[in-house]
């Protein structure tokens, strides 16, 4: 496996840019078979997907990583856990989140998101 | 794909009454190609996994599982990602973290765990 680790922060980097400028944008990342788990309600294809992201209810936002392991998988992909704090809108208080990726190799170049599962810490 | 919520939920409830009872047994959940991430600290295969499991400075541990989310991989796997609460030996306030899965079938029958990523919450 390439650099894993290298490709892994690439992508959180612009996935979390994306995210917090413009995230109707983070659809190129998925394909009609991804899947995302966003607190606990789940969502299947690029459609489902990125208008779950948009609909979410907040105007500014801002993700700041506070770790970021990946690993290679047996099938030549990457798994990726980020934690992290999330501020939205005005609120002076960052939630604490979690998220883990499953990035695939796309045979047309470049990676796309297989399962992306959300979660805000309790 | 079969159940594999509860194939995930199984799996994590017996991954953490293991690890709280005799984390020695949590061998024969891994393989030679398995991989754990543990706080930023890579080990591959069975014994090195095993080892850091055991090494690990605490006498006394219970896992408390706040959220467990799980979805198929488009090669027959099932990854998981789990928060919770982590309380060790006689400490009052538990830890909070986030664990991450990726169980492949065994062709002997049953699953193992191909990659594990833990992280202390910050």
């Amino acid at each position: 496996m390439a650099d894993f680790a290298g490709i892994a922060k690439q992508f959180v980097d612009h996935y979390y840019s994306t995210f917090d400028t413009n995230r109707q944008n983070l659809g190129g990342l998925y394909r009609d078979g991804s899947m995302l788990t966003f607190q606990s309600s789940p969502h299947l294809g690029v459609n489902s997907i990125v208008e779950k992201l948009v609909s979410l209810p907040f105007q500014k936002v801002k993700h700041a990583i506070t770790a970021l392991e990946a690993q290679p998988t047996s099938t030549s992909g990457i798994v990726i856990l980020v934690t992290g704090q999330l501020a939205v809108d005005d609120e002076q208080n960052p939630l604490g989140y979690s998220q883990f990726f499953h990035l695939v190799q796309d045979p047309a170049g470049g990676w796309f998101v297989q399962n992306d599962i959300f979660t805000l810490a309790m």
